[in-house]
């Protein structure tokens, strides 16, 4: 497998454990994303239910009340950019 | 480093790898992206000028004759998501 397969794969397979952990089984809750945001991205504790209201709304573009994948690879491709520039 | 982090960390070392081997080391030509298609994404030998110009014509989305590290986690991303579903 190539680098960049293991790169898209590795992205799926972090979805699909945050994703797993309530509700349905290929969309992130608000909780799951505040996990996903703590531990991979060790985003400080407590994040204030507002702040968590805010950033899950920015990502979930069609307003369904979950993150999808496309909708969790755009904001992966986002915070990649801005942490290379 | 998390998952996440290093998945991030992944694209960024594949970029560079090849937009170093010619030209700016920022960005990809078409030979430099005609490479990581072949070798990352097993493009099969040998991709026509004209097909390599098409798809470099679709990720350039300014225009400027060379794909920025922006153009290719957005192509990286829909790659990423078509694969998926």
């Amino acid at each position: 497998m190539s680098q960049l397969m293991k790169a898209m794969d590795l992205l799926r397979t972090i979805f699909d454990k945050y994703a797993g952990k309530e509700g349905a089984k290929d969309t992130l809750t608000k909780k799951e994303l505040a996990e996903l945001l703590r531990t991979e991205l060790g985003e400080p504790e407590p994040q204030s239910k507002a702040e968590v209201d805010k950033f899950f709304g920015m990502l979930d573009n069609d307003g369904d009340g979950v993150i999808s994948f496309e909708e969790y690879v755009t904001f992966v491709a986002a915070i990649t950019v801005m942490l290379s520039s």
